[in-house]
């Protein structure tokens, strides 16, 4: 393997149009997709292999555009017919997504077949899909050293056995706060980290939108704050870019879940680091519509933003 | 002055009595009162003067036992009638308390009349009272090195004129978010942030519960996290003793004004290690009704657990 390929994820998700509409205005039919802002998010940290689907509708100019950034797009495959299409809204709370309508389209058939460059990544994201095709990823891939993945209500209230079996098989889930509730039954943050983490991940990160984001490991709890900012324009793909940003630092990093018990420490230090680096590039993201403020993101820019975070937990 | 005086703090505002439910159960007639809660958790930092009234009917082993916490209870006035009494509910969302009803009873003819002492003592806490009083107290303290105050809704709506006249006074002001927007006819915590802080107060905490609290200084943002407790029982009481533990800290380390200007950085690093602390004692007050855990508290938990919080925020 070249230097290149050992710090490449691997992250199988969405492309998708999104019509979304927040106290601060609408967008109809803008570019989304949890693999969208996820690859986009890691790209400033590592090289990423994106796995999904789109419709002859998606443009082909923006893949083109990934491809600038070192996204390997060839396992996106182009199928006959309409790319996924989510409609959505948010009221005051911006931190809660209301779907209105989802319409699959080309992600109906979506099933993951990796190439062997593919398999070969040491570092895996599965983003927000159905968990028996996660599981149909890891069948395939040969021996990453991180495997992450992201889940919501939808799988928690539809397929919560196939979602076991899922996380029995991850280092990481990252998760909202609601569906962390939902998934463990717990009422407060210990108590539905410590339920969560008995079903697979040990490391677990529970976000909570403007609040910030917890991460929980064995060595203990972090507790990472949002970077405040002026106005949030639409929240999605906030998660996404977080999990983009974060999966980045761990590759560039180069962690591997052994660490955990080898240098517990180090281990726990990088995890924390990279939340602030997913709290960060989150920032970033819902401060306009769609994947535009992460297109035209600078790399001084991010610097600039997570030494001030830094600044704001300081004691 | 004696170095005892030198680190004392002049609280004014209720002894109450509450009712209060919460999904956690209920308590009746229990005790309650800013200054209340304010002046058990300063006590564990610094010695505490107290400025209010009660009815005939409160308790005096409670006085007698606020005394053995070096806590002056000289200045409250024990009137002809009923003590205050609040009855409040939370629901679920157990970041905003409901206000079923207020009995001012003795409370309603309250004007704060201060001592020689309570006139020298070198911090003032205004607890959450109608703002003329507020002002009363500052026409009498002689050179206060901070004062500090709280507000809510209510003053915010009925006497926003007088409350203004307060925040043009004070150095310090410690709100709920909710009030921090309805104040400022912001939306962002930062808009908020820098519309409050051009009305007086130079430093400036906004409390989001569970959430934790952010602190807004010349020198930049805080952002500190609430400590995650395992249940919460009732949050009545957490910004009153976050208050105190803010405060006793700031007392205890001699803070002054002044150094604003003569040591920014270590004025900043005083005003983040006091903001912990307070987060520290909040998180114990929510673990009981009333002030149970607070009297019951011991300096080795608040340190254990000070310890914890530092450690759940380091990169």
């Amino acid at each position: 393997m070249t230097k290149h390929d050992e710090s490449s994820i691997l992250a199988v998700g969405s492309l998708a149009f999104d019509s979304i509409e927040t106290p601060a205005g609408k967008a109809d039919q803008v570019l989304g997709g949890s693999a969208n802002y996820f690859s986009i998010a890691a790209s400033f940290y590592t090289p990423v292999q994106v796995v999904g689907v789109v419709g002859e509708d998606f443009p082909s100019n923006h893949l083109a555009w990934l491809k600038t950034r070192k996204i390997d797009v060839q396992g996106i495959e182009v199928a006959k017919g309409k790319t996924f299409h989510w409609v959505g809204s948010y009221d005051k709370n911006l931190n809660e997504a209301k779907t209105v309508s989802t319409a699959l389209n080309v992600f109906e058939h979506f099933n993951p077949k990796l190439s062997d460059a593919q398999k070969n990544s040491p570092y895996v994201f599965l983003a927000n899909i159905d968990p028996v095709l996660q599981q149909r990823v890891l069948d395939q891939v040969k021996a990453p050293r991180i495997v992450a993945c992201d889940s919501m209500n939808f799988w928690i209230n539809g397929k919560l056995e196939e979602l076991k079996k899922t996380l029995a098989r991850v280092d990481i889930l990252s998760i909202n706060e609601g569906e962390a509730f939902l998934l463990s039954g717990q009422k407060s943050l210990l108590q539905a980290a410590k339920f969560i983490r008995a079903l697979g991940p040990s490391v677990l990160i529970i976000k909570r939108g403007e609040y910030g984001s917890s991460l929980f490991t064995e060595s203990g709890t972090f507790l990472a704050p949002a970077f405040p900012v002026s106005k949030v324009v639409d929240p999605t793909g906030a998660g996404d870019s977080f999990a983009g940003a974060f999966m980045g630092y761990l590759a560039e990093a180069g962690i591997h879940r052994d660490m955990a018990k080898t240098d517990p420490k180090l281990f726990d230090t990088i995890l924390r680091k990279a939340v602030m680096a997913g709290s960060v590039m989150a920032s970033f993201t819902v401060e306009d519509f769609s994947v535009h403020r992460l297109m035209r993101l600078e790399s001084e820019e991010l610097v600039t933003r997570q030494h001030s975070l830094m600044r704001m937990i300081a004691v």
